[in-house]
């Protein structure tokens, strides 16, 4: 992984919050070991991108407004992160048996523990968000923002346009908006919400950090592609060339894999650009740059 | 169905304006038919006895706050309740293929649809609590208060209980605690939901309507076990005797018939109490207690 040390040094007490409050937020005792299937689909895996990016850019502008409203926020992205996997990866999606090196949910827990699993994650990643004390509009808001992301015009429309294009050739231009709302409706909402919490939610300096999260989350999604190609399932933490196998369309079948390659290099520049954009000087804008970097570079 | 004039004089331009609702805010034309499986799985059908709590328990207290925060708050509801019934019906879980006399969702969409147009429903009842303008206080108590009815602790927790204990005897003491979440905890969400866009949401009326809810919606599956007894697949418009032929402890296996019968009467009379506990006046509380009487002399 390439990282810079200043990225890792401001990335490790972060992921430490996440990860603590995570644990400590997913209540173990729920019923009939529900509880327990959540923390195993949630706990000890992922790099935790989403949560980061919440983080960082409510830092970039400020800092939150209110104590821990950015910790929720982060955290409960990566509960609908999480429920998106679980579900993704169950016999009637992508079947897929092996997830950040472990057994999925639904092979540890069986399928309908998985099922509830997830559909329990997307309802306590909206808990998270709102606490009985705490502001209410940076409440209304992230949830009005999550919701969106994770829905039919979000997450699972994109999921259900991939779904119905599996050994189908797609036009650049439907893959792009598959992807957009795929995987990058929810890089997006990082960047919004980590906005809402530190109290912006519109003008000029909302929509260049808006361009941001979705230049973001497009380079993402053509180094994801990228990456089933061309690492090994060892180092993904997950099956390899999946996509290729499942005749899926990818903007490496699209593109071919030298210019899918340079299109993440391009894309990552718009990205940077999109931050010089937003009028906030080189210092709060750091770790977002350097998190852009990371995307792009990351072998994994 | 034993239902009063007076009730259906009131409910009728209500259904009606919770199905426009619905109709008109999930959209056909989200990305690869999800918006119509969705739609498949919402409207035509259901007794929207959730929505017409929400509706009924607002006007009790003198009508919602914001103009149609309560309709809002009654379809978001209904949209949990329909997402619980498409995953419910999968495969996985209780594989059903009826439902409201129609084919379930992954019948007619396929298992990968269904599950996506379940978990897009979750999404979308957040999106409907939540529009750009509007309090921002109602909406963040709403969707705290339907994360909670909705997850672990609540409908997602009731069933993973419900599953947990196929072919087992059950005391009846957890019998009720899997009630209580399972289907409970939405129908005492529709209550304080109308609650709090009336702007009420705390002290002895608040804690007065929340035994209201919870009675009922103990009443409602005491009720609910006995028709999958006594009534046949056509009149419930799914599968009858689907309790008893899968194993499953219920309030009859646990009682018998009879005393089964019997306590829904007297949870009905200890709802009706609650109600005279809020101290409201009769004219107000007509409709919630018409509504009472109908959930417990119902047909299907």
């Amino acid at each position: 992984m390439s990282m810079s040390p200043a990225l890792q040094l401001w990335m490790q007490p972060r992921l430490q919050q996440v990860e603590d409050a995570l644990s400590r937020w997913i209540d173990a005792a729920a019923p009939a070991d529900l509880g327990q299937a959540m923390r195993y689909a949630v706990l000890d895996g992922g790099k935790r991108l989403r949560p980061l990016l919440v983080m960082a850019t409510a830092q970039a502008l400020g800092g939150t407004k209110e104590q821990q409203a950015d910790l929720r926020a982060a955290c409960a992205l990566e509960l609908i992160h999480a429920y998106s996997l679980v579900h993704d990866d169950m016999p009637c999606m992508d079947n897929d048996v092996l997830r950040r090196g472990k057994p999925t949910v639904h092979v540890q827990f069986g399928q309908a523990q998985a099922l509830l699993a997830g559909d329990a994650l997307q309802s306590l990643a909206f808990e998270f968000l709102t606490p009985e004390a705490g502001d209410a509009t940076i409440q209304a808001r992230c949830c009005a923002l999550l919701a969106r992301a994770s829905g039919y015009w979000g997450m699972a429309g994109g999921q259900a346009m991939d779904l119905a294009h599996v050994g189908q050739r797609m036009p650049l231009q439907d893959l792009q908006q598959m992807h957009r709302l795929k995987t990058g409706a929810l890089l997006l909402c990082g960047v919004q919400m980590g906005a809402v919490c530190a109290g912006l939610h519109q003008g000029p300096r909302w929509q260049a950090l808006e361009r941001f999260g979705q230049t973001l989350g497009l380079a993402f999604q053509v180094v994801d592609d990228v990456l089933d190609v061309t690492a090994d399932s060892a180092t993904l933490g997950k099956t390899a060339g999946k996509d290729a196998q499942a005749d899926k369309p990818t903007y490496v079948s699209a593109l071919g894999l030298a210019q899918a390659q340079a299109w993440a290099d391009e894309l990552a520049q718009q990205a940077q650009q999109a931050l010089t954009d937003t009028g906030l000087t080189e210092e709060p804008l750091t770790m977002l740059r350097e998190l852009t970097r990371w995307v792009v570079q990351r072998t994994h």
